[in-house]
């Protein structure tokens, strides 16, 4: 297919469009297979004793493909999680940035795929591993 | 089985352990098959057009679910998420709360799953629905 | 929305689009909001100890989701399984019918969302619990 | 860990295990990483157009990891699955053998996780995507 948009495009268009989010994730690198994420792992995705929270987890989840995604068919579609199925592994590791690496693994018409694991900054196992499909709104013509 | 946390109960223990949670979800009603819990929907939980975000909608799933537990196992144990499921099924209405209805479908010696229907309060479909998967810890001797 | 295909349309549907799962299944009830189906456990949906199998119990959430849109869609159009969550919570009766209670959850343009409670015939705790998305393809014009 | 029962062990306790998927299912190779399985497609396995039903890319997907499982904690062991997550991404091939590649990611003292991409002998793009949790009961005094 080819890459449609680079790291740093990627990055522009996060902080963009997302202002909500703004700070917390960093694309670290872009390629046909997926893309690597990085969340910066702060108070308020910590829970007690350091560990970082679900959520924040399903939300780094959650960008990481819709940024592989993007790569793939550039910036001008809208496309919206469907489904997400999340398995959690491991504690992550207590104030630790966590990575996720994605793979792409369908991108169709309609309906786009990808799996990622995600990983607490240094360790080996990953904490999670999650699923998400997108629907890919129709091309205005 | 008999609940063991009441409401007011099971809102106090929310936000003694969990402060970085607190003021977000008020406990609605508590009965042997589940709880409704409500998400008050701020700037932070939205995304651009004033939808609330997907991390939020999981926030709420797993929060709602770990109570509709502890409601039936009482404060003692730590629960933790191992394995959701997410189907995001319509736009949530803007900046309007999220509330979780819970079905605690199996509470077993080892793992308990429950799944929650969630709406944008005052609408009648539902918004997502997930299912939570939670590991109990054995009891200290 | 009204009901499009009755019990008795979804039966003969189900035998003559699906000759190779002809007998298993029975459609027991139609509704606005679901279906209930009924498979005939026999030898070849068994495992040691004459518990039901898990590709078994997922067949018949398949299907009883399936049935589910058809009869609010009518007999037309040719949807098909994108996303499949279950949780296998009790183990099966043994030699003992399932029962899928369905219900429908989103019917949308592109994609129809529904989830199902399955029981061995005669016990209370359901044991399993499945969510199925389905993609509808686009009406020929 | 080190692998405890090689390829020719997997197959000869599956077989005797499970005599009633016997011939269905060839294990190809293990190593520490995981296992490749192949689904030997046959007419009961077919839906209309010869594609393969999804109760059998189910099938695969849970044998597949479980035997990951067993393969790294001998055959001592009755491990269940307690949650699968499947997405469905291509329509298999007509009449073609399936390929499952499993990805061991977590094996746990009560929880064992893998992830399996399950292909369409000889093509490039998997059919199908599936996550499995086993649940592992603790070993007899």
């Amino acid at each position: 297919m080819g890459i449609k948009m680079q790291r740093d495009e990627l990055q522009v268009f996060l902080e963009k469009e997302f202002p909500q989010v703004s700070g917390d994730f960093t694309v670290e690198d872009v390629s046909e297979d997926g893309v690597r994420v990085r969340m910066h792992v702060s108070e308020r995705n910590l829970r007690p004793g350091g560990t970082v929270s679900g959520p924040s987890i399903f939300a780094l989840g959650d960008v990481a493909v819709y940024l592989a995604i993007l790569a793939n068919i550039g910036p001008e579609a809208l496309a919206v999680t469907t489904n997400a199925s999340v398995d959690f592994m491991h504690k992550p590791k207590a104030n630790t940035d966590l990575i996720g690496k994605v793979r792409l693994l369908k991108l169709g018409r309609v309906l786009a795929v990808g799996d990622v694991l995600i990983y607490s900054d240094g360790m080996d196992a990953p904490v999670a591993r999650a699923s998400m499909t997108y629907s890919i709104p129709p091309k205005r013509a």
